[in-house]
């Protein structure tokens, strides 16, 4: 493969990654918004959805190993290489998240709710950022703000926290609200969970981006 | 590539997956025992053998993909090729809700236990039953033995509402239960899971016996 091929093909990576981002960020949103206003429909939709973001894991993963097999990549490039393959698999989890949330949603969709959500709501929507940010991150090849992405996950776990204990004195409170407040203690784990994919993806970019060091060692760290 | 070539490789995913297959059953059995015996550090290993079923999983789809490429296999071949990409995935989940189950233990390692834990045990029991079954399917190719599995995800789903409804208890007993309750029934999701993911893996083994129809109709019920 010629140096400009492959170019060319570190660019049809970096597409397809942000292509991969948009997706996932669309899947959550709609997710929470199926969740909020209890559309069964859209919850579905968010089901099939990750069906999609499964197959562009597939497609960069096809072109990370080509990079990989046809050209022995410079440090730099193995770097960016190696953390796109590593980021996808944070960011189908994602994808694997939001469908869970729908799968809830559809569960819960005919039953008025015990509690506003109004705590879930705020850590879907500071996950949301989280996510937006970290591959912002990537594509602008901002360490700073990857960073930060990472100081903002104390945030989220916070906040499921005060979820948690909500959902404990509801129970207290009624036992009939337990099953509910079982599966409204889901759907906040999942958003933990994203704001946790999200730092991992914050990781990886400060990893491609970090040239001080050689692959081997750093690589180790993280891998 | 020569038939006797591939012939080999298809040999050589055959024992990879058995490999893979034994593996998170190991990764389980560790789990469950590091829960019942509030072992952290047994915990530790699970949670680093996760990283070992992630490499065995990228190895598997490594030999799936130069089969696909490399030579045009015949439907049945072909059948078998994709389900083994799809079981995959299943199994390499398994590995990391058994990851999952070593990080709450840690957690709780050093606190009491709020009630005998013998619904989750006798979930533990079951969903290892279940893979350690949808695995002998796929080895023998029994596609009795995989129905089977599927038929039993029942028992792993009741199991999850009685756990789910013991814990609601706790807390309504006692709020100071509540954090770990809240923990415990994660615990409980991740074997639900688990039994999720063994069924998936019957259902493949059923698509990949499944002689009767072409390849299309039937695949894209699945895929």
């Amino acid at each position: 493969m010629m140096r400009s091929k492959f170019d060319e093909q570190l660019d049809r990576l970096n597409k397809e990654m942000m292509k991969m981002g948009s997706a996932i960020e669309d899947s959550i949103r709609k997710a929470v918004d199926a969740l909020v206003r209890q559309d069964a429909e859209l919850a579905k939709k968010v089901m099939l959805q990750d069906e999609e973001i499964d197959r562009e894991q597939k497609t960069i993963e096809s072109i990370c190993f080509n990079l990989l097999i046809q050209q022995q990549p410079v440090a730099k490039d193995l770097r960016t290489i190696t953390a796109a393959l590593k980021m996808v698999t944070d960011m189908e989890r994602i994808g694997d998240q939001a469908a869970d949330i729908g799968e809830i949603t559809i569960k819960l969709a005919n039953q008025p709710y015990i509690k506003k959500l109004e705590h879930i709501n705020q850590m879907a929507s500071e996950t949301m950022l989280m996510l937006i940010r970290s591959i912002e991150a990537y594509v602008e090849k901002d360490m700073d703000k990857a960073r930060k992405v990472i100081a903002y996950d104390d945030v989220v776990d916070d906040l499921f926290e005060k979820v948690r204990d909500d959902l404990i004195a509801m129970i207290q409170a009624d036992s009939a609200n337990g099953e509910q407040a079982a599966d409204l203690l889901m759907v906040a784990k999942y958003f933990e969970r994203i704001g946790d994919h999200a730092t991992n993806i914050a990781e990886w970019v400060i990893f491609a981006l970090d040239t001080k060091g050689g692959f081997d060692e750093n690589a180790s760290e993280h891998l």
